[in-house]
């Protein structure tokens, strides 16, 4: 049996519940964080993602926002309805990454971070662990360990690419790892095609292969303008781009038995954007959605 | 303009065409590769893939049986219609295989053995050429041009895996080469899901995600008894299995903007064997294949 | 020109100055401690390691002693005369690490763990920074740079194998690493053969391998009865194992441009305890050593 | 107990014996393998490298000269009395390349090309068999045992660096894979440090720790003027390079156990050409090499 996480009112992760999770990679002004967020939740993602604190390779590149970056996260959310997930990188800031987020992602290069990970498994949030570049499916799924040990049963795992040796992507997505994780944990899996890639172009072909391959959900970077992106505009779709994925995504989901899931404050908060009459929970656009695909 | 291959009457590869080749790994018996043959052609493959001349890492294992194993393939054909796709290692052999098959497959350890690429490139016949296990997309395209140099312009391109370091599966499948090669070449681009995880209960997933990514087609190893496979029974689907997936499958190809294609002798083959034998082989539900899906 | 970091009175490392550093894993107890380290100062190394807080792949695995772990190689150091290099994992933890140890390891699973090394970026202690599993060369030298921009330039890089597909060995030591690295850095390099082959048998071969191709030192795992031991204990070498070894380097070490580098306090920590005499800067299964060799 | 193979008069590779094999990656011109192979020659190889059919990437790349260049090759054996190691690719062309040359190297794209295995198996002349770039040490090994099973027993394995993700070096040299090779088998096992980095200035670092960790002997790059070099001249050492890391090695492989080997027709063919010329090719920095280490 499966494990479905649940993350707000009528929005679960895992099981038959499919998400997908969209935003900008950083939080770099409050206009460009809005202007992802509505985009992705007018598109119909079910969670809204963004950097405050950001890993980076060099220290002279944009180190993210901080705690000002997670005040904006809460914002974003509060007008959109969509829970957020957010990256914490240090054991200190554990407490505040989650006074303002719904879901904690302990990244890539920390996967084997382990006082992290004991201090996210203390939290009662659930937590995003994403693969390392080298790990095997055996140490990730011990790295989760650390997670549940604490105390904390809600680890969703996010394949996000390993490291090949073919610089026609940043990454090489591991798409078998879905299935496999499948037989040996019952915890949801998601995929990181923007990460997995590093190259918007590819996107949308590796976010459908996840879909067909089984996972639980998508992890997917939209930017309102990738060519001013502080952080990985490469691999940034933009909003067009997002919602015509999207209703490629929705006709895909139900063939692998799978269920679109979004959270009634999704619905709520762009019925009031729209209209202010409650009664439009999904804009004009998305009025093919039905009921068997879009959870309500 | 994505290049459409020709392989026998209504049978093409690439542009909207989309083939699924299947068959035993090797050829073993006659009883054991009829079997095979008709089933995949019962579930709707449009080719009939099998080794006579094998590869094997050790010289202890099975070999192959050679020139009776291309006469075994011949026969499976003509019985079932499909046309055959089989490997040749030598390129001393490259006119015996052509003179046998219809498609002549040069596999991943010689994606670089530069004397079989020439040889096989003064053939006129279609080329499947597999990526090496350790072979870049740009080593790959340059392997194609010594087929393509020598005056044959029919090569589809095959992924089957890369080398990974986690030993949960046999390779690491790159399904992010399809969209990558799809940019850079005209070429098709067909993925091999059996050798590219090595584990026939992971073959569904991933064909199914290739066939998301924008695969123009699929080489899977369907076996009659894997149990006494003289070669990688542990990847080979059951025909059961088999025709399983090809159910699905034939719901998700036209989501991604293509559809089946099979050989107009599969149908008059099976219609002789049929008639003469009184029991209908390919199960009615495939007799209605339409041209939107091959729905029943 | 290359740096020279003082690490010691009489113990540089860079340069023209070569240091191994050797010792457990893991502090276990007091007793095995004590042994190898008695053990490694005996044969000649320069400092000792060992493992406080251990980032182990399963939280059910022995996890380190801790805070009491720094007190017993603080003791060691005192009694050997060697300093101590150990790993700190936690930002958090630098503080009371630095109080207890000379230079501060951070590991290869942490080598991204940005604000561990802005921590101890901060602290006026060198630091040992291992090279990730899946790092490259860039992406290491950048991580180094985090130390640097916080003010502190003694940072030493250590190759410790790379992820490789082939299980013969557990990881895959990258010794071209070391002449890449001394094109385009100046900090010291030194080689950790133990982790990078996981296999104690293949320990002498890589150190003597590493020691020709340039490196600046060595960090090797010596554990007073490796069938005991609580980590790692197949990787690590016998007290007469690192002894031959030790005395295979010896004569390597000055055909390529280095000399052995320990510090004063070792010969004077082994006099007292070799005789009580204050002349034996040496004990004498070491009296072959000249002058030429080690430095005073 | 190791197995030496005996190659020429005075030659023996394996055991206690160590060979340097050195010459150009491709025959060009007869004046620049004559300047190459002299050059070699005076330095003290004991065989002379040069390929005359070259497995290149791209089919747009120059191909070699061909027989035309192993009767150049045998050429220069006789001038500088250096048996020739050179590649065969096609199984057609091994008994043409066996008349002219002394070992037959089956390349890193051909190490799983197993009708060419059988086939230089059938010969009665050393084979050099290079490790493919994605192979594991098993795989190797029983792409030797293709060899061996044919007949030929003499078999040396050739470390030339496997396929990594850090494109500082064009290939990761697995040096650990000599002592691997060690403990599974008696072949002798060489290294190519100018394959194995793709980086002349690498080169030298390498091929002393090639030395160090073990190796029976070294393939390595030596072009009389790389700059103007058909193929892979950015790897190839300029014969005074070569030199100077000639001196360096004669201090090494005493160290590890081994003495220097060369044919006995080498010193011949030097003194006959030195006597008629009353120039001395062979430099008074090499009066020093002793009986012991450099045979006559």
């Amino acid at each position: 049996m499966r494990k479905t996480i649940s993350i707000a009112p009528g929005l679960g992760l895992g099981g038959d519940q499919f998400v997908v999770m969209a935003g900008p990679c950083a939080v770099e002004t409050r206009e460009l964080l809005l202007a992802a967020a509505e985009a992705v939740a007018a598109a119909g993602a079910g969670m809204l993602r963004g950097g405050a604190f950001k890993p980076r390779t060099s220290p002279k590149s944009f180190q993210g926002l901080g705690v000002e970056g997670l005040r904006l996260l809460a914002e974003a959310s509060a007008r959109t309805g969509l829970p957020v997930v957010t990256e914490v990188m240090d054991p200190r800031d554990v407490e505040v990454v989650a006074e303002h987020a719904t879901m904690l992602q302990v990244g890539s290069r920390n996967m084997q971070n382990f006082p992290l990970l004991r201090e996210v498994g203390r939290q009662r949030k659930p937590v995003l662990l994403k693969r390392g570049a080298a790990a095997t499916i055996d140490e990730w799924l011990a790295a989760a360990e650390y997670v549940l040990q604490e105390g904390n049963p809600d680890v969703v795992l996010c394949e996000r690419g390993v490291r090949g040796f073919d610089g026609s992507t940043r990454y090489l997505l591991d798409l078998a790892a879905v299935p496999v994780l499948q037989r040996r944990t019952h915890l949801p899996v998601v995929v990181d095609p923007s990460h997995g890639t590093g190259d918007a172009g590819l996107v949308p072909a590796m976010a459908k292969a996840a879909v067909a391959a089984g996972a639980d959900g998508l992890l997917i970077e939209v930017h309102a303008a990738p060519e001013i992106a502080l952080c990985d505009g490469k691999q940034a779709l933009r909003p067009a781009e997002f919602a015509q994925l999207m209703s490629e995504l929705r006709r895909l989901v139900p063939l692998v038995g799978r269920r679109w899931s979004r959270p009634l404050a999704a619905g709520q908060a762009t019925a009031v954007d729209a209209a202010g009459s409650g009664s439009h929970r999904i804009p004009p656009n998305l009025g093919s959605f039905d009921d068997e695909v879009i959870a309500p």
